[in-house]
């Protein structure tokens, strides 16, 4: 990585992507390399400063971080002020608002462009959802590059999605599409915080991992599992699964089975539903599902067989690990509106 | 309904929908206004002369129902020679090839087109999938009028689909967008002749409605119902159930609402996956949906309930009846291209 701008491609555009625990800023270049990057840890998660106060330190961290970016790649000219991407976890609307953000201490109808934008001198900052944003950072630089009809699931506490559709990002009449996570698959399973049943984040993200390996740790399975929770079943949870899974524990290898199996139902009705060339499966949970990928391939495969003469969809692991959502930022601040950001359409 | 050209808004075009009964053809002027209208049996279904035959048969229905309109709607001018818009029930290719089409007695990789365009005398014929055209009919002249980002069901035998979003026409990387009756909503649910368990289809469409019927006539239910079905539980089908909720039935209306619950269940699956601001429900059991679409509204609302910032998403009625899909297939006709189809964008 180049701490200075002396081999870039193109003018640099920042990249800021919120998460749950930190806040991770790229500066990267129109070719999709990172020039820079900067962190901080998301503020207000345990603070008791209320909903207000916390919207006003998180804008205050993604403007340290954006001044750290432009303090590494200098002054941009003025031909070209700097272009600044967001991408935060929760519902944004057109204008640019969180609308709905379980996951962040902020207060509702939160307006992050506005105030980040006066903190930055007048930069221009668009803002979209986290889910979207790695979608096409994996689009214009990763996994799915080249597709024209492609679709991303990052899998992580919940599940997020996005949504290229004939070149282009699909974000529905509110903004808020890709809400793939809460299609129910089972109307009779487990509550989810959304109120409903069955929602299919209930089984393929980080929550449902642990709550399916909770379920075989009560039923006796898993004791190498169980013993990484400190002999506590209820304290199992999907990291210790992954890590015991890692290091060739046959039984937390069946519950990743288990997960890979309701990962590819859901992919299924997803393919059936948009038709894509490619499917990227990202987010925390990568490490955990590149253990049992042939077999969700091979479940997927047959799940979509009832219609033989389609295609293979391609199912594949994101290249860019925790930058796609930054770099995917940086991205679509570059497009005219949001709704052309990405790469060039194949056809 | 005008026979002849006298006050036709602009060119006319023709539209063929190719259902399981009949073969619909309109001829429709850019105003959506229907100057002509022919239908013809659809043929084949009960033929024995082999998929080749059945192929070649259902091409000279389509002769026979364009003609017919040509004749009625007299000689276009040279300078704009007629456009012929084709539906078919079934998964189309970009290239108008029908690759799968389980309800047709049709070949494998039936070229519709080419054959119906050297018949026609080399008029440009563009096909596509029933549901999309039904989709494009209610988006350009019908119930999703004006709608940026809409979403149709058709529920029939089974349940077809079609996308608007962004004002444009989803068809995906094969033309095969929009497959919604195949998203499996009970893993554990009835198996499904695509090979899977649980299909929204087995439940929320017309096939769907007849064994939710069986099964509440076999549990000692419906009285009135089976008396319909000459007193025999197993003999009873979703027109039944129809037929004895319009007349008042409870029983009857019961087992509707039940296949209403799950076609809000469907819906709102779609409705998180897309954000659409219009729903429409169309297809031959329209009437049915109607004795019950403010349950169906009441459980869709509270279903989508879980993200209280989101504006009601408006589930409507098809306005269009059986003439959607010939209507949107001369809509399509008129397209530079298939992906272009369709009403102007709205932002």
């Amino acid at each position: 990585m180049s701490s200075g701008n002396g081999d870039l491609q193109g003018p640099v555009t920042l990249g800021i992507d919120v998460g749950g625990t930190k806040v991770l800023g790229l500066a990267v270049d129109v070719s999709g390399a990172v020039v820079a990057d900067a962190r901080v840890p998301t503020p207000g998660t345990r603070a008791a400063q209320g909903p207000e106060g916390a919207s006003k330190q998180l804008v205050e961290a993604m403007v340290t971080v954006a001044s750290q970016l432009v303090a590494r790649v200098g002054p941009s000219p003025r031909s070209s002020p700097l272009r600044v991407g967001v991408g935060v976890p929760g519902l944004v609307d057109d204008a640019g608002i969180l609308r709905f953000a379980p996951n962040l201490p902020v207060e509702p109808g939160f307006d992050i462009a506005g105030p980040l934008s006066e903190r930055l001198g007048g930069l221009a900052v668009v803002v979209d959802n986290d889910a979207t944003s790695a979608t096409v950072g994996e689009w214009a630089h990763g996994a799915a590059s080249g597709a024209s009809d492609a679709l991303m699931v990052t899998l992580g506490t919940g599940i997020g999605g996005g949504i290229v559709t004939d070149g282009r990002v699909m974000h529905g009449t509110n903004g808020f599409a890709g809400e793939v996570g809460h299609m129910v698959v089972d109307p009779a399973g487990p509550v989810c915080p959304c109120g409903r049943r069955g929602c299919w984040e209930r089984y393929a993200s980080g929550s449902g991992l642990g709550r399916l390996a909770r379920e075989a740790a009560h039923a006796g399975r898993l004791s190498a599992v169980v013993s990484l929770a400190q002999g506590d079943p209820e304290a199992v949870r999907g990291e210790h699964v992954t890590q015991a899974a890692l290091a060739g524990d046959a039984d937390a290898r069946a519950v990743l089975e288990e997960l890979g199996w309701w990962l590819a139902l859901g992919l299924a009705n997803l393919a059936r539903i948009f038709d894509p060339d490619t499917i990227v499966v990202g987010g925390g949970l990568v490490e955990a599902v590149s253990l049992v990928l042939e077999p969700v391939r091979q479940a997927f495969d047959e799940m979509m067989e009832g219609c033989r003469q389609r295609p293979r969809v391609k199912v594949l692991l994101a290249t860019l690990g925790e930058r796609a959502g930054a770099i995917g930022a940086a991205r679509i601040a570059l497009g005219e509106n949001r709704y052309q950001a990405g790469a060039p359409r194949t056809r």
